[in-house]
């Protein structure tokens, strides 16, 4: 592919009038369709259904939304531990294993694995509704503090 | 914190009428304000405004927009080796270090580490533009087949 | 702490007469004291107990040591589903939450998330034996081929 | 495979006479063979070279000593920009991307992304000493602190 291509790969997508846009619109825009299921101490599952918007060039989820779920459901977990605040992050991973569609309903499982003085550990999967089939795996480190503070 | 609140965390900021907006318009919200500095074989740089409606709730670039940046300019890479296609995800890991707020210009630099046969993989650097100072880094693996085929 | 000390703490800890010992040790080095508790299709239960000779330099299980298991039991993991070999790493990760202290024993359970055409996902989780509190947890992607075709 | 063949694949190698090695004999076994070759602010350079006792089954550079030297070099880096001590690891995330074989020379390069109040990030690449080519890269997260303040 031409040097040329890969510039318009990159810039092309970018019509939209996206400075008409409300402050924080992006995190709304994902969470928009997620509907939580179950909160306990240490665990959250939700259903999210995929909604074309939130396609990748494929016409499957972007791998970018389920990496955002990851770091959203995985902090909501921390809340359930009863830390005041979630925290920053520090890393954030994503394993994928399978492509979900246009309105297929996933079940999102955040678990804490460690809620520290410090430091939180969150694991967060994402399952076909229907099948339990795992389509991603992700971890979120967190630091429990300050940005200013890392 | 209460589950309800947690509840309320999650569910509460998906009131937008997402319904109307159209086909794969994350992606094109996410790399509006994106702009092609450099292209040369194994590396892409970018220059990338931090938009308001791309900001987390404590108002600094959402670690989820980083990490969908990791995936498409790190996927950009992989075409300036001459690929025909980019392939499909298989992780995707970033390290948050510094915050970056609102209308800050960060320098994103993709560049190849490895476009074999079956797997590339990519690395991503995150840079405030007027320090150098590193925000971010993330790796991209992708399997250079079609998701049926993974 | 300057450079020479640096430079020291690098090289100094290399004084051993390596050269006579057997190939492929270090591996044997590492597995020395593991039991296999159960194996089922998709996953491995182990117990480990760690030996004074993993510990580093703040005396407790040294992390290579914890990244080791998660190549090694987690690529067991992958025979579990009846593949005819366990492919090659293509990447590994690990989350550290916990200390594991010298005769400590450890339950190491991996999971195979995915077994795929080309790619197979697997989790590894160690836990205190005695309580169940998780010391650490990764994931382990394999390439289903040989290394040449990667 | 069958079960019986899962277990004997981990438990077999471990005929090792391991309880008379000493302390520590892990980091030994690893770093024996390691040279430094540069160290300056918030960068490391060494030059390893691959010994027959720290082959994998097929005969190549295992992928835990290379994680583990994610882990040392890493945090000699730390060492490098006047930290007083080198932290808790959080996280380490190694991709491979090539073979290294026994006698070979390799670079590793170990570079300190940041380091904070409360967190290190070091990134720690291994190339090929005579062509360059990169074998693998990792990252790796540390907590400055103690254990016990995670």
């Amino acid at each position: 592919m031409d040097m040329e291509t890969v510039k318009e790969y990159l810039e092309n997508s970018a019509n939209i009038d996206g400075d008409e846009l409300p402050l924080r619109f992006f995190e709304r825009l994902i969470m928009h369709g997620l509907r939580v299921d179950l909160i306990e101490t240490s665990r959250v599952i939700c259903t999210f259904k995929v909604s074309p918007r939130l396609l990748n060039g494929s016409n499957y989820l972007h791998g970018g939304v389920t990496a955002t779920l990851v770091d959203l459901v995985g902090s909501a977990a921390v809340y359930t531990v009863g830390a005041p605040f979630t925290g920053v992050s520090v890393e954030i991973n994503v394993s994928y294993m399978d492509a979900a569609y246009a309105d297929e309903e996933i079940e999102i499982e955040a678990r804490a694995l460690h809620v520290g003085k410090a430091v939180a550990v969150l694991s967060v999967e994402f399952r076909k509704k229907n099948t339990g089939k795992i389509i991603a795996q992700g971890r979120h480190t967190k630091h429990l503090s300050l940005p200013s503070k890392m």
